[in-house]
């Protein structure tokens, strides 16, 4: 299963804000199963936001979009997002639940929040307003949440149960290999992606340290049904790294 | 001038690593007079890689690419790039002259790093082994570089000036208001923007102190050829919020 995520927000593109919430929704997404594939980041720009959805919903089988959802007039993710699909906003009388039980009382920015696209669900918010949105489309689902980090993380944190893959585990492990050279260690890589290639990924972290000379951080992942298994398998080919970086001089 | 940032890394979409190389990249390509129109994050995958490469061109006037272009069987972005323009790989002596240069002698795995798309011109890497990558092609530019932060840096530092659209000024400058929330604030902030959106750009950032309690950032930007304009310019719209907020109550 492919997953995609967008990112809304000048702040973003103009390197005013680093995207923790891509880094933390991608760990998220493959921990629960998914391939992400692809990620998209756009201006707060109506056209540009419906092209990201319709861009994204060609390619995954979800589809997670943070940002641009607050009350201010350049959060518009809810209304490029139906612009996309050719759905309404409608008042949705849930999140207008959500939001009185957060103020007490209504604002029209506040309204705002409480239009969501026909056929969708509000998600709880409680680090903020905002409500999130979640919506199944066509056997994809696809997810919408807030710019803010503490709200995205309470959001999918509600929401993380009923998209997870069941029966699927991932695992991730890495070992610091001071001294050797990523160059060097190359052909030993690619040889084991070779033969592992298919349950198992292994990827080089080039380093350099105080002094200045190179060392590699060696990643190796796994997934599958069995638990037990995708562990000592990754455990298996991480110790082969390891040995043969030893008996060999990658300096 | 529009730019578009393409990062390439599965580690990025997995989010193991944050994207602090796409900030860096952003604000300097901001700063420089660029609308940093999109991004695109896609896997250490040949084809994926192409098809970002075409995407990108069909839109910006400047593409700067990151990630993928180390000596391991993943590195694989200069292919990517060189299948999208029907570009052939050949060696590059000038390429070759940097890499002898940071290492005293050739590996086939160093061999790999000193295959540039033809036309291109190698970027000196003085924090790494890979040289990055220029090219202008129907009056675009594309740049691309390594995937560890500092030699990002490195290797932009060398190019910025030549990047950079002459008489250009950009100036961003923010303030925390407390005790103001966002929903409320936000009819103001959209009549200022009617009224000066042309030359200059806010954004309010919602955040929650310790207590619990909303308060916001705002932002404004603006941009133009004439820099003492353009802080003035900025600096008063800014005024003019402070002032507004303090006579209203927005708690």
């Amino acid at each position: 299963m492919k997953a995609v995520i967008i990112t809304v927000g000048n702040e973003i593109l103009k390197g005013r804000t680093v995207n923790t919430n891509f880094s933390y929704l991608g760990e998220l997404l493959t921990y629960s199963g998914y391939d992400v594939v692809k990620g998209i980041i756009v201006r707060d720009n109506l056209n540009e936001i419906s092209e990201a959805f319709r861009e994204a919903f060609s390619t995954g089988d979800l589809i997670v979009s943070s940002g641009g959802l607050g009350p201010t007039y350049d959060d518009m993710t809810l209304d490029g997002f139906s612009r996309c699909f050719g759905l309404k906003l409608t008042k949705n009388p849930y999140a207008v639940d959500m939001i009185l039980k957060k103020t007490g009382y209504m604002t029209p920015a506040r309204e705002k929040m409480s239009l969501l696209p026909e056929g969708s669900e509000p998600l709880e918010n409680r680090a903020g307003t905002a409500p999130g949105v979640y919506m199944e489309m066509s056997g994809k689902i696809i997810i919408i949440v807030p710019g803010v980090p503490g709200e995205v993380k309470s959001i999918m944190e509600g929401i993380k149960n009923r998209i997870k893959i069941k029966g699927f585990h991932y695992t991730d492990r890495s070992e610091d290999l001071h001294g050797v050279k990523e160059s060097l260690i190359a052909p030993l890589i690619a040889e084991l992606m070779k033969k592992y290639g298919d349950n198992a990924y292994i990827k080089t972290h080039p380093k350099i340290d105080d002094n200045g000379s190179p060392w590699v951080e060696v990643e190796v992942s796994s997934w599958g049904n069995n638990e037990e298994e995708i562990e000592k398998f990754a455990d298996s080919i991480l110790e082969q790294i390891k040995e043969n970086a030893m008996q060999n001089n990658y300096k």
